[in-house]
């Protein structure tokens, strides 16, 4: 077996516009241009932001709510397939007006108030969740990349 | 009308020296690189900086500054024309001393302690800043992206 | 003298398994695949990390260990030759269980829960990291980028 490896195809750029909810929108572009394998940059605004934490012993996500606007200061995350269908996992860090910085897994509830973002979208080898027992979470196969 | 699809051509990588204004600085190499479309990341340390959140209310930016050394967690932007010329928009997270962190849209007036920077060309269309009455910044034509 | 520039080559895309030390991993992939020139993008989440932040007067880093479980908001970095090496420099953001961030450069000790890594590859000229006696670190060579 030998380590996953991908070839960049195109990248799609552009804005979200103003009151979109930020991983929905994401999720839409990458669902309608059949993008299976991809990577997620933006910088932008929220007017205001829904994020999570993972407990990893109970394996259950826990919501915080940030109900004001704050800044984007980096959404990195990535598509791949789950079910067979395109999916998008998001982490993102804010900052508030007084420049403390809050973060999280990104979760539906983020509202665009201007996102800039960048997709690049990938082609190789399927990218594939699924479901992990241990960790109680859709991840792809842990073979791919450290080999022992 | 189609999604904006961008082609990578090349990269350019390297140090911005100690004492340099960072976004002056990444702002002259696009200039005289020519480069009209493009992604930024980078990681370091500052011995200073400015960073500003946006009030989207009164739609005006308000200014912090950390007059301390602070590690750069990490800076995103992107590159696109504004009134014609390369324009650099950026968004930076910084640690200070005890790991904490601060952070927002980059200003004049971050200067580096050392920064190691990836500066992403893209060929394609047009990607330009437009004034937007409703968010009162610059920015890139809503419909690039998300089309209903 | 020109600014170098690089051409991608090929992007590998995987996930760090539970347990895994992250630093460990990277530059082991980086090794074993011969990775010379690279940018790393991961998220993910940590059972416990270690991060460092650079005091700039003493030329010494500090180490900070947060003994939790973590998301891995962002984790940014390069691949460069270190005594004809490859030598990962990183910096990561953290969030905890009430989505306050913290961060640093990303030491050994940061141990992986889960982690979506994404190593892009390039191929150019040599990128060489040699001590400077300024900054008490290993740096590219400043003139690669800005030239005055």
């Amino acid at each position: 077996m030998s380590r996953k490896q991908y070839l960049i195809r195109r990248t799609y750029i552009g804005r979200i516009p103003e009151g979109a909810d930020l991983l929905d929108s994401i999720t839409k572009i990458c669902k309608e241009e059949g993008i299976k394998i991809g990577k997620i940059t933006a910088i932008g605004a929220v007017k205001k932001a829904v994020v999570a934490y993972y407990n990893q012993t109970e394996k259950k996500y826990y919501n915080h709510e940030f109900n004001k606007p704050m800044e984007i200061l980096n959404c990195t995350g990535n598509v791949s397939l789950l079910n067979g269908q395109p999916f998008v996992h998001c982490h993102i860090t804010l900052a508030d007006e007084e420049g403390k910085c809050f973060g999280g897994h990104l979760m539906i509830g983020t509202v665009v108030f201007a996102c800039e973002i960048f997709i690049e979208e990938y082609e190789g080898e399927i990218l594939e969740r699924v479901f992990d027992e241990s960790s109680g979470l859709s991840l792809w196969h842990p073979g791919t990349i450290l080999m022992e």
